[in-house]
């Protein structure tokens, strides 16, 4: 992929919906600023104050966007409160959000090279109110970044970043115990068992033979795309996350098997 | 904030959806004539033909926006009747809308600098249809203000525009009968009482020991930010549109309190 | 309408919905790709893996955009099979779209000028997933269309390209049985019966004597504009698709009318 060539990308995720203007608002607040700004929707439909649902979509989507991009991501159930405001870099990338776990996908596999505290006055608008940081902060700290000050001109460095425990499966000689960690559009269950730790675990194994469970579902092997069972049927396979998920062909393995999001998912090994 | 350098804004609000193209196929008509031109969605999902409900949305959104914002609006239950369109200029801005009283909160508090309606053939598709004036008449109309065109070429003077009285406080010594104007995504109620009037209202009195009656929901005084009341507890606070809100920490106020647009909330001094 | 001058628009309509970031990575790829590329949603609430809706909407959207569009399209059930993956120019734009019978309706009236099969690895990831073509393989080719490359460049000649039949309407001397093709927002239901093909038919009749019947709708006539019937009544019109509607005025003629895709509406001339 090309490097940023041009104006800065500056994407948004919100639990604002499309209802009414909020997400609108903070792309006025950031035109104004940095007109330059190419600005991304990456989704206004985490459930209202769902931190970690929001911070799943974050970390999921982030990696696919150019060098320099600026993530702007407000899900906020504290805002007027002491919690506080950050700007992190990490992976080349510049992130905005409230010190509440939002980021914690996004910083699992890396260290920031960079945390601050977003305080400058001369970043936000004269007048923060205590109910809409994304409009009177986030927005224009964003812009102001997008515009070229760096990143460390917003405030202090901030220490002991607020992550929460990441689900994480657990893996025994036969047997893995995954967790759905989130359900998409589409109704499938994407799990917290990543590809890479999977091929370590089944080795020498056949993934013909894997039986799996998942709510009502009882899956044997691994597909290698939604395609390639009966429709109607659930089926397993690694999606674009990069991590095991539960779908059903031509329709919702949430709706068909009853799945939600913490659920228990087990692996087994077949007796080969 | 700086002011608009480059290439224009052009906001859009409709209550058009988001499960056809309308909204697509209008952005497509505005940049085949003014490439340039940077599109922000406002909202399209005012109420199918719900014009109060757009004209809140639009009065409280646009002065976000940077100096000469081009407002593209339509909720236009009146499309093809003999109802005008008109485009407005006011507080540095351009409106473009049907005459139905969408610009009613937007004209609330200043008067219109100019005020034309929309009649120019030059300005619109050769042939205009009598049931998608925002695609044919609307957006191509923007599009030439976004390019240059000043508005008065757009059309004859406009007198009489149609304005609905908006929902006033009824404010007594003792006692002020606000109404829910807006239920917001989060559920939410904004009011029509806004916070100078309040100000001016409360005087030397104790905002703590207000009793504020919404629904089912009774409130000891004033918070300053959602997250002040306990999770699920009711709390009335002056929001990001600078109006009394009820809302539910952690939940959702319409929901729990039994709110919808219209209905009274009042605010009685206290007993001190 | 003026030609397209500078950076190309590239549009994107998918069953992906707006819960997750799909469409915003698709976004990430394509700019990463084509920094200067004007990105247009032109819908994303198609149902999920309903090919024939997304025709529907891509074919009524797409002539409304400037010359040398770029349209994306991904209702994918097939991802992962052996479904080919196609780009096509016609009437002046591309489209880059499964080979699933998606451009059914883009193709309708015009031969394509050309088509081929989507096959160079330098118009894709280096590695593509058997889950999201959109973001790895169709994403990438059309921001390299964006950025200039041509369009046989993508692949090989692709002949026998899938395409579903059309519903049509059955015309006899005194009857039409035409269908409902598409539901929109409003409740109003679209058929397959377009203006030029019922002005043959009618000849020297009288619009305002014919019988029609739409669910549990009789209407007498055609209206010419949604607000031309008292609020409530049914009514019949050719809409902005141009081709037969049936609505209900201040209301939804789907809901009120019990109407769906697939059911016949029948125009019958009156004994004038």
């Amino acid at each position: 992929m090309a490097g940023a060539v041009g104006a800065p990308v500056v994407t948004l995720l919100t639990d604002f919906g499309v209802r009414d203007a909020f997400v609108g608002v903070m792309k006025g607040m950031i035109l104004g600023i940095c007109p330059q700004a190419r600005l991304v929707d990456l989704c206004h439909e985490v459930p209202p104050q769902d931190v970690e649902g929001g911070a799943f979509i974050l970390g999921t989507a982030c990696g696919w966007f150019p060098p320099e991009t600026i993530h702007l991501a407000v899900v906020d159930p504290g805002v007027g409160s002491r919690r506080r405001a950050i700007a992190v870099r990490v992976g080349g990338h510049a992130f905005l959000a409230p010190d509440n776990g939002l980021l914690s996908y996004v910083l699992e596999a890396e260290e920031p090279e960079a945390a601050v505290e977003i305080t400058n006055p001369a970043a936000m608008l004269p007048e923060v109110s205590r109910t809409f940081h994304g409009r009177d902060l986030f927005a224009p700290a964003a812009a102001h970044l997008a515009c070229g000050l760096a990143l460390d001109a917003l405030g202090p460095p901030a220490a002991g970043l607020c992550l929460f425990p990441l689900p994480k499966p657990a893996l025994a000689r036969d047997r893995i115990e995954a967790h759905v960690i989130h359900c998409d559009h589409f109704g499938n269950a994407i799990t917290d068992l990543d590809e890479a730790a999977f091929r370590r675990w089944l080795g020498e194994g056949d993934e013909r033979q894997l039986r799996i469970r998942a709510g009502s579902a009882r899956i044997c092997g691994l597909s290698a795309a939604y395609a390639a069972a009966c429709e109607g049927a659930p089926l397993a396979l690694f999606g674009s996350a990069g991590r095991l998920e539960i779908a059903v062909a031509g329709g919702s393995a949430v709706a068909a098997c009853g799945l939600a999001r913490g659920q228990p998912v087990t692996i087994e090994r077949g007796s080969a």
